[in-house]
Order: C-alpha cells, then structure tokens, then sequence
C-alpha cells in the first residue's frame, strides 16, 4: 500500500512555526464516527478513526481504531494502541501529552470536537490548558485551514484527474441518455447506476458523494432526497444529476442540467440565467478578489431575473467534497458578521462554481464546474453544460 | 412525495412528557454537514440539514436549508425559512424560543453538536440556559436514544425488507464468484459494483454505506481503505465483502466472508473460531440480557483462541448503520465508567452481531448478521455465511 500525506514538508514545518509562536504546546485533531476531520489525513496519511496529537516541534502520535491499518498506511513517529491503555482513546492520549509535557501545557484541539468531548477532555487533562478557538480568533485551526485552502503540484495533479473523469463520464451520460429517449420511463437510478458504474470504468477511485439524480417532479430540491429514485427523467421539465469521481481520495464534484422533453418559456430562462451567472463568476475569479465579491456578481445576475440562489455558489474541493474555501455571500446576521472570516482567492485553489435557481412550479436548474485560481484568472477543470437530447 | 415520521404518537408523547419532567422547556436538534443526527428525522420526517426546535409542548418548527424540501417532507407545525431572519439559523431559533417562551427559559440541545457552536448558542440566548447533558445524567437525548432504540412494527417491516434483499444478494455474490473462478483476477472494485447494483435490482432504495471489499492481501483491517480497490479476490487467503441494502431509510449490515483459493489451516481455525463466536452470542441474545454480557461470552470464545477481536461485538440498526444500542465490553478505564450506561436488551430491538479477528500475517475474517431481539431470544434477519467457491 502507498503512504501519502498530502501536507508538503515545508508546509508542515509552517505550521509547527505557528504552533510555537502562538505557544501552542500540542495540537490534536480527533476524527471519529459523526465526527469527520480531513486534517487527520492531511497530516498523518490515516484516513479515519484515530486521534492524533502534534507536538509543537513536529512529533506526531497516532491513536487508531485499528492500528495495523494505521502502520501500514500512515507517516507519523509513533503509532500507539489505545487497548494498552485501559481501551480508552483519553488514557493514551493523557500520558503520550503528559509523558512529553508534564502536567503543564497549552493544547488546542480542532473545533469540530463536540461539546461533551471537550469538556471531558479539559477533565482528565487538569490542569493543562485546553482551547478551541474561533476561526478569526487567528486560531492553529484557521491557519491549517487556510494552508490546506492552497492545493501543491501533486493535489492538483489528483484533482484534475478526478475532474477529467467526470468530464468523460458526462459525455456519457449524454449518449445514454440520447440511446434511452425512445424509452417511455428511465428512472433516476438507472442514471445513477449508469453514472457510478462508468466512473469506476474510466479510472476513478469511486464516487466523491452518493450521486443525485432528481426528474422534473423533484429538481426543485436543492439536494434531492432520496439522493436517487423511480422519478421517470423522460418527461418535460428539467432534470439534474450532480455526482463526482475521487482519485486518490481528491473529489471532483460536477452538477449537470438536462431535458429530455419540451421546456417551458421560464424554464428555458432558468437555464439561461444560470448559465449568464456562471459565466459571469468564471470571469470575475482571479488571485487577489474576495469569495464573497464573486458570489455577490452571480447572485446579482440572478436576482435582477427575479429568480433567487439558496445556497452558496461555491466551495472548496480537495480531500473532501466540501473543503475550506467557500464562494458565499457576506452574513447579514450582526452576531455571525462579527466572527466572519472572508476568504480572498489565491493561486491554486480548487473550488466549484455552482449557480442554482430553483421553483416549487417550474423546478431546479443548477450548473457546476470546478476551478482552479490562477494568478490572471482561472483554468476550468470541468466540462459541465446543458444537455437536452 | 410520502411523508413518514418514525417516532409513534405515543412515543412522542412520552418524550414531550419527560421533556416537562426535567423542566425543559425546548429541545433543539442541530443537523448539519459534518455534525449529523438521525434524530431531526426521527422526530421531524425531515432528513437533513435543519434545526428543529420541539417545545415540551409537543409543538415543532423547523429551520431547513432547503425550504421547498422541508415543506414536501416534514410533519412540523411550522417550516420557517431562516433567510427571512438575517440569513441566520441562530437568529431564527432565537427569535421563535423567545416569541414562545421569553427570554428566560430551559433548552437542552442534542449532545453531538460542537464546542463552538454551544458556546456561540449560549451567548446569543443568554439570560437562558442552555445545556448539553451526558447520557447517564438523565437527559432528555438519552430519553430519546432509547426511544429511538426499540423499533415500532413499520421500522421492523422496513428493516426486515432490507435484509431481506440484502441476503438474496449474497446469494448473487456466492454464483458471481463461482462464474469467475476460472478468471484469473477478480477485482474487489468489481464486486463492489456487482454487489450495489443487485441491491437495487433487488429493490433496494440504495446502499447503507459505501460497500467494503477486502482481499487477501488487505482482509487484515477492519475497515479496509480506500473501500473497494485493485485487489484481486482470486488468490489464496480470506477475502471479505462488507455491505447493506437500505430500503425507506432504513440500513441492513452484513458481513460475508470468503474464499476463492486454498486457505492454510490457521485461517481456517480463525472462520471456525467466528462461526462458534456469532453462534454463542446469537445464543444469549434474549430480552432483560445486557449488551456486554454478550460481548463477553462472544470476546471469551475468541481470546480462548489466542485470537483478538478489535472491535465491538455489535450495534443497533435503524435510520442510521450504527444506530443506538451496543453490544460490546464494559469499559475499563475508571474514567469512562463512570459515564458508562450498560444497556440492557429489549424486544424489538434490531441489532449486528459480528464477531471477527484480524491478523496482519493470515488476513482477516468476520462473521456479520443481523437479529430481532424477542422476548424469548431473537429472530435472525439475515443469513450470512463463510462461502468458498
């Protein structure tokens, strides 16, 4: 098996550096079941149930739920067995912190950690400092984030090769769907089925997310539930399938609209305002611009067509299929205004850009693509478009 | 659409009940990405990313993401759409708590919401209390996971459909690697395919997670990573094949081990040694047991073995894979048993029971069923076995 930890060295020495300066003794990160936490792979290469503590002078300890995967898949000093250790995840990680530190020290711990979680860490580690910090707070948390926001050569290399493969796939759906027109019903799962199967065909890893395929009946649902059905595609109104190929673990994530039958006057227009949207955020994305000005362009585009964007326009993409990074309006709530973060474009980040509209009447039409942020503006990884057959 | 609340009328007023016992005057379920909760479902019908607020007077209303979706398929008595309040979830909640019940009151929020998210919570509620309660304190969540445990006669008829299918798929599986016997690679990615398009052939409504396929080579972990690759099954040793059908929402889970060439005589004893695992606990199931006395009869068999089994023995099985319920060990660290809340056996509770061992020199190899808990014993939902071809 191939060890890979995404995070470069100098990156890593980066963020030691932070840890110190902010004297920050240990960082730990805590990925467990309801629980996720990329950064545990970014840093250790192990992609799931563990815990790891970083010391500040780059010492990494790993606590998995299952420890021969761990040695045989993750790059860290030290792998330890939690059921040495009374079975308890909390009594190694207490004497590995103590062992190195003694009972004085400052550990931060990622903020996806549940309340409880924390309380009882803050209990058993007395009386060691324990913090979770605010993302503006300029915590350890928000500077790995942002690092992570930044994809290296090999990143890249994995996420165009995961976007390529669903490029191809898109095209296709196009001919399945073109070969299944004369068909009365072709239900939502047998695209699915149709679209998971090809991508593993053409080289991906497997599927970013569960694939989402809604009809006309249903594409008013921003994310459909269920993500797939016996909703018939092949009937007037618009349809959509939002799906990605991984590779390597990168997530590539790509939403294409699609009519099989006849369109209405409005849901023509639904098409084209979101095309026009699209269009206009591709052109405005360059280093330098903040998310939130991007967003802004497109949602202004979809508004003055008296239409209306329930979600963000875009997102990170990277080890996960929401990475850091977002393309989002600025809050308008004073209280989340205050512990706002706004994200200002650099080179080679990997994000989507996804104008939607959406109508209980006339239903859905969303168009994604994936990006990379250049210095002068950005490359378009993905070959998203309207299809009707 | 069909609209379907799990939780009965009576047991919900059985909630709103306790809700009055403990002086809570609000519940609040948080259900968002990275922070999931089956019970927003379970109370709402709702299925993701939402808040609900139940007040103790059985009265709900529900903050959704996706506004038109709430309104298709929740049973709420108000959807309310949270762009309206300052484009806030925060500021929507604290509006109805307090148009209801003042600015003084009692909220309990669901215990797996983050650190940061209670304290943003308590500050913008305050003079009100907000808590967050361990499960052996009493709370309210606790109340309800327990609830959520016993299954009504619908979730029975769901979750016995899904197994259903489930086992017919195994016997797909047992003739698909019969016709590849004579091929000289088969590869886990292959059957992982062959395995999820059965089950919707099948009439499943989808997958219960990502479908595991483990050979040879890599049978050792628990949860092999990534799911399903390159491997090729038709080689000697102990391949495994982890995988459910979900039907209505509800998740079938099992495991099937085999073997396609020559196993050596200590793989061989480590089949036995689970088949005589699984039989044993599947012995001492019955209603008034507990969950870790059943664990430790099925651990004793395994380390009489001199093998080691790194997982628990089972978990319970509803809208979520690991539902509530656990069979598995009493804690040992004193930390951790002190918050421990053994759990004792009820009819109609569905749980796994899957014992297993790992090796990183012989592979691994793990036995998983699914089973009705009775008041004389159980019923056993599902038929896995060893297959050899």
């Amino acid at each position: 098996m191939r060890k890979f930890v995404p995070i470069t060295k100098d990156k890593f020495a980066d963020f030691c550096q932070h840890l110190k300066q902010k004297n920050i003794d240990a960082y730990l990160i805590w990925d467990m079941e309801g629980n996720r936490n990329a950064n545990l792979k970014y840093l250790s290469g192990h992609p799931e149930d563990a815990i790891l503590i970083l010391f500040a002078d780059g010492h990494k300890v790993l606590i998995p739920w299952d420890t021969i995967l761990a040695k045989k898949l993750s790059k860290v000093d030290l792998v330890v067995n939690f059921k040495k250790f009374g079975k308890s995840y909390f009594g190694a990680a207490k004497l590995i912190l103590q062992e190195k530190l003694g009972k004085e020290f400052t550990l931060e711990v990622e903020s996806n950690i549940s309340y409880l979680t924390l309380q009882f860490w803050k209990k058993i580690l007395k009386p060691a400092k324990v913090k979770v910090l605010r993302p503006n707070n300029n915590s350890a948390n928000s500077y790995l984030r942002k690092l992570r926001m930044i994809k290296t050569a090999k990143e890249i290399e994995y996420l165009k090769k995961a976007c390529q493969i669903t490029t191809q796939v898109v095209g296709d759906i196009e001919e399945f769907l073109k070969q299944n027109k004369s068909k009365k019903i072709l239900t939502e799962i047998e695209l699915a089925v149709f679209a998971e199967n090809k991508i593993r065909e053409r080289g991906g890893d497997g599927i970013s997310f569960e694939t989402l395929v809604a009809c006309p009946k249903r594409s008013w649902s921003i994310h459909t539930y269920p993500r797939a059905g016996q909703g018939n595609l092949n009937q007037p109104g618009l349809s959509l399938i939002d799906f990605g190929a991984s590779y390597h673990g990168y997530c590539a994530d790509m939403t294409v609209p699609f009519a099989m039958k006849k369109l209405t006057k409005h849901q023509k227009q639904m098409v084209e305002v979101v095309e026009k949207a699209q269009y206009e955020a591709i052109q405005n994305i360059k280093e330098g611009v903040f998310g939130y000005e991007v967003a802004q362009k497109a949602d202004k585009i979809i508004r003055d067509a008296h239409m209306n964007m329930p979600h963000g326009l875009g997102h990170g993409l990277g080890l996960e299929t929401h990475d850091p990074g977002r393309l989002s309006l600025k809050p308008e709530d004073p209280n989340l205004l205050k512990n706002w973060n706004p994200i200002k474009l650099q080179k080679n980040m990997v994000l989507t850009v996804e104008p939607g509209v959406y109508s209980q009447k006339h239903g859905g039409c969303r168009l994604e693509d994936d990006i990379l942020v250049t210095a002068n503006g950005c490359q378009i990884l993905t070959s998203s478009r309207f299809i009707t057959v």
